[in-house]
């Protein structure tokens, strides 16, 4: 789905990048935004979900959410839809735009189905209300693997479980233990452990010092987005989402921003870096890294940027100047 | 409780330089470390209680915490015994020390007795655990209305509610229904709500834009090591928790440092600013602004530091300095 808002301008701007850098990518422009389905229910649309579950990769342009009220938001249909377990994100420093930090290079893995995202919640007596973790074995020994794999299929050196296992002794103390069971099959990785307050207080200092971090749902939540931020926020940051039967979603995780929609403003960049790491996905090394060091190079050269990223130029210009940087590295 | 390893040193210092600024303080040292009582139990000594429920206020040095297995976390235990309901870090830059933010001046206010620190959670079946995240309208109008009072009784402009109420609706709902209704009292400053992972992306981004925040227990937990993280870490950051009938107690938040325990050499800045904090506390303001000016000065001089601050002095020089510099206030 190309998106809603910038989302179809941003989605253009990748299709001609990917064409410039010959990648071998058909694509099925599929509206996935919910619908009514029978029963009264909110249902991704049958030709979207058919769509997925045959060509099993998807690229996704921002879309607005909830689009009215009673509407469920697309992130959570989406991530059940098609079990969507694991949120990857790759931050990245991006050499030319300035930001407090450089060399940030961290991979943030988010358990997506359950913890604190349960979704149950009772009134226990007049003013008293409760949330439900839920952690399951399970669903933690699944991200698990999926964080130790990824560093081994990205030559990272070590993945970081992140947890409160001193509060949450049971629910968390299920889901460390299961990293640290996994850890022993991947002898390779460094393993460590580090508390959620303590991860928050060292990134904000030296964010160099982490390369994997693994967590559950709602931590994840909270770092993937203050991880965004050392690197420049939504615009520059690609998020990609695994599912269970090998499906993935990619997806830059900012607005539609309508306030610019339709005038050749907007900043293709965090949906085209999640298109390089669909790229990366599908064994397309080659691609992924040429499409990757054109966009980087073209910010780091600083004559050709869209507004938000310091410039004046539109998004078709950034996009062709990304093609053009693409084309002279045949 | 003057606290283990650097607790006695940095505690003299703090009594030093109270005594340069003739703070009128008596201080009764009691040690509040754990002790088995009748049935078993772990409490607070039967000294440290009374002192504390005679003098209201307390301060406290780094503890070793816990001292064996089995023995209980000490912060838990304090916020138990005095049910201290707000943790409150105030966290300003500090000029002179340098980090990659400047003009940082906020103050985190933390739900300290629910939420995620229920403790209660349960096996559900083989493998799937659950937690229980506990939110009350009594605990979450206490720290609404002590967030809205503390703005107002400290020059503050605004306060912003913490809150993931689009995931959690009911419970974070309840926090959030009751910080809007407190705000309905406090018209002369300004309310906002944000979600908690967006406060955390802005917050690196540019932390100048916030100013009093408050939030449930966990998110206070995150956040209040975030944003120490950005002003310098739990060596500069001082904190204070307020509890029922009156009770305060201001604490350093930094270990104990038992590598260099004894040697002269810790860095008593953040226990002299939680001091700072209790005399605000006790109303006297007077002596606060000079003991913190003093501080702040020294580091902004760079001249007599401490080796953490990057300097070359010995803590008691550092104090000594400080001590200089508040008696020429006179
Ligand atoms: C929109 C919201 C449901 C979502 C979440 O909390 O997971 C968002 O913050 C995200 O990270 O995708
Ligand atoms: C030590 C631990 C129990 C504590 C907490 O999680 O609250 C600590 O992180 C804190 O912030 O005081």
């Amino acid at each position: 789905s190309s998106g809603d808002g910038i989302g179809p301008e941003i989605s253009t701007a990748v299709m001609k990048i990917f064409e410039a850098a010959k990648a071998p990518i058909q694509w099925e422009e599929r509206n996935v935004t919910a619908i009514k389905g029978p029963g009264g229910k909110w249902m991704i649309p049958t030709e979207a979900k058919d769509s997925m579950d045959k060509s099993k990769i998807g690229l996704k342009g921002p879309l607005k959410t909830p689009i009215a009220a009673g509407h469920p938001s697309m992130n959570l249909l989406l991530r059940k839809t098609f079990d969507l377990y694991a949120n990857v994100r790759p931050c990245v420093s991006i050499e030319g735009y300035k930001t407090p930090y450089t060399d940030v290079d961290l991979v943030t893995i988010r358990e997506n189905t359950e913890g604190e995202y349960s979704g149950i919640e009772h009134v226990i007596v007049d003013g008293v209300v409760q949330s439900i973790k839920l952690i399951t074995e399970e669903a933690s020994q699944r991200i698990a693997e999926y964080a130790f794999e990824y560093a081994r299929n990205n030559q990272r050196a070590s993945v970081t479980a992140v947890h409160k296992a001193n509060i949450m002794r049971m629910s968390d103390g299920l889901f460390l233990r299961k990293c640290r069971e996994v850890a022993e099959n991947f002898k390779d990785i460094k393993f460590t452990e580090m508390y959620l307050d303590t991860v928050c207080l060292n990134m904000v200092q030296d964010p160099t010092q982490f390369d994997v971090l693994v967590m559950p749902n709602l931590y994840g939540d909270i770092l993937s987005d203050l991880c965004a931020g050392l690197i420049g926020g939504l615009g520059v940051t690609p998020s990609g989402n695994i599912g269970a039967n090998g499906v993935a979603i990619f997806e830059s995780v900012h607005g539609t921003a309508p306030d610019i929609a339709g005038k050749d403003l907007a900043n293709p960049t965090a949906l085209l870096l999640s298109a390089v790491m669909m790229l990366r996905h599908m064994g397309l090394h080659g691609q992924a890294k040429k499409i990757e060091t054109a966009c980087f190079d073209t910010i780091r050269d600083k004559k050709v940027l869209t507004k938000d990223l310091g410039g004046n130029s539109k998004c078709s210009e950034f996009t062709g100047e990304i093609c053009r940087r693409v084309q002279d590295m045949e």
